[in-house]
């Protein structure tokens, strides 16, 4: 085991931390940007020299503090990582599945509190994330832009003068940038109200994905909402467009919690409560299950419904329930059956039960 | 409320007192009899004012301590109890429920901790009942014997030399006696060979019946097997007959447990924890699902597979988490909701969560 990836773990990074603006409802604000080198085909067209001379050049810039002051990262060449690892930091929101699936050289550094990570040679040469606790697109957007700015300093982006950033998918031509605000919608699926919102969403050319992005199902409540289009568009228009958007869904969610709590109190705090009885009883444990349970928790919590519980642990549980998280922390890779038996044991010790 | 009934509440009575043999398996054993007074006209039959006569002549008999030596009975007329009250009777099995539901002259005694009551008017001149905890069916019947020839010493019972005791439904004429035993089959059910158990049962002519008597379903995996003929066999021979086969079906119960905690154990585990966990933290809970969760409950203690749990307690709370129990408790009737939620609330206390 990389001893380095002993550090992430045990808490639950920037994008679980359950803080800032709005964080009852915005789990996190994330910023991506698409960005290739001049001079490199893409990935698509590249030769396995070509791509080595890509990661290589790439993971030099980036170790070598040319990410602005006090932008200290870990790089990790994803080579050296088994699977268990792998898995381990897609749960951790710092690389994508497909890159955590690739095998020829890849990257990824990880920043301080796991609040950026540049994956090298995932779709793009690079793809940057920013990440922030709560509602924070701006903050996020200044960030990530510095980091551009000074990789930009160093490296020489691939830039069309007519199209923006060329990117190996024509989806991100443009700005090469995609917001995503991770939100959680209990009260909106419990009261069936979601399809509305997705569909005003639909409307305005926001994409709705899962816990896990592209592809995933939504579990446990957790939304994630991002920009399709992100051509024709300046970046400060798109962080906007999403900043207006994200405090409407938030306040049709905590209008829905009060009105639950209002007029079936009994029946939601009966879920909640049913909730934290299975997490400190269960036996065995799906890792499904395991988030639709502490999904309520956290409403719970959030709605003062549940006390005793420390934020910090029902975060953290988030993540550290997640199969490569289990594995890790037992050291050894579980048959699925295993785990459900670990992770509930896990829970158990954790919430004191 | 009577404060005769406050007294019996509280404790589970003889039928859930959880001791006696085989009573991992046999909650209890019960032997009842049919008996009609010579002179007077089955019920079906009679006048208001026969009907109040041998309600007063019964009574009298059974109050005039013509039981046998320390039997005191509480007398309740039932004229006198509201429904909450008679519902409360028949939760702790001492009426039955049409008993429950009639309206004219009708009586129930109730021997001490419940191990006897006397039903009078129900469908019979008089319906004796004894019950023991576990499988102790030659002692109940040598108990409900002296008791029953005691009653005959000063009543003259209906008896024919050709048919014996003649009674209002001619599936009771013979002895007059029905011999059940509520057993408590939770493994059988999981796996599924109940159906086995029933068809076996079905061709030696036992009923099986749910936990409340004739035409309730059985719920918390509780089975009331009885007799189904009367006729043309001694008492001593029916009370062979229950008396060889019960054991049968109490070790073919305790196999599938001892298979299930070998074979499924962690399986077994979770399903018991999670009982525990929603016992301990819903905050409504009907009483079908509190009867389930309950009877995993008793299995897990039986197996040692949960230790904490006062098995006292568990027993009270089969009887106590009833409706009629919950009211009386509550000293008002109360909406099915709002019984829900009083009933979690009060498992929750009793189980110290």
């Amino acid at each position: 085991m990389k001893p380095e990836l002993d550090d992430l773990a045990g808490s639950a990074g920037e994008w679980l931390r359950g803080t800032g603006p709005e964080s009852d409802v915005v789990i996190s604000s994330r910023v991506r940007l698409a960005r290739n080198l001049d001079g490199y085909p893409f990935l698509t067209q590249a030769a396995p020299k070509q791509r080595a001379e890509v990661e290589a050049l790439a993971r030099e810039r980036i170790e070598g503090n040319k990410l602005g002051k006090g932008m200290n990262v870990l790089y990790l060449a994803l080579k050296d990582l088994n699977p268990i690892e792998r898995l381990f930091l897609v749960e951790r929101h710092l690389i994508s599945r497909e890159h955590a699936a690739g095998d020829a050289d890849r990257g990824v550094a990880v920043g301080k509190r796991e609040a950026l990570s540049i994956m090298v040679n995932e779709e793009d040469h690079l793809r940057i994330q920013v990440l922030r606790s709560g509602l924070q697109l701006q903050e996020a957007w200044d960030e990530i832009s510095k980091i551009d700015d000074a990789l930009d300093r160093s490296l020489t982006y691939a830039f069309s003068p007519q199209f923006g950033y060329l990117t190996a998918c024509p989806t991100n031509v443009g700005t090469g940038m995609r917001i995503s605000v991770m939100l959680h919608l209990p009260a909106v699926v419990m009261t069936k109200t979601l399809d509305k919102i997705l569909h005003s969403l639909q409307r305005i050319n926001f994409t709705v994905r899962g816990l896990y992005g592209e592809g995933t199902q939504a579990t446990g409540d957790f939304y994630q909402i991002s920009n399709q289009v992100s051509l024709g568009k300046s970046e400060e228009e798109l962080v906007q467009e999403m900043q207006g958007v994200v405090p409407e869904i938030a306040k049709y969610e905590k209008t829905w919690r009060e009105k639950l709590l209002k007029e079936k109190r009994t029946w939601l705090e009966d879920k909640v409560w049913r909730a934290v009885g299975t997490l400190k009883n269960a036996r065995t444990i799906s890792s499904d299950e395991t988030l639709e349970l502490l999904s309520l928790l956290r409403l719970g919590v959030n709605l003062g419904v549940v006390d005793g519980v420390d934020q910090r642990v029902l975060n953290e549980l988030f993540v550290s329930t997640q199969p490569g998280h289990l594995q890790k922390h037992e050291h050894k890779i579980l048959e699925a059956a295993d785990r459900d038996a670990v992770r509930a044991a896990y829970i158990r010790k954790r919430l004191g039960a």
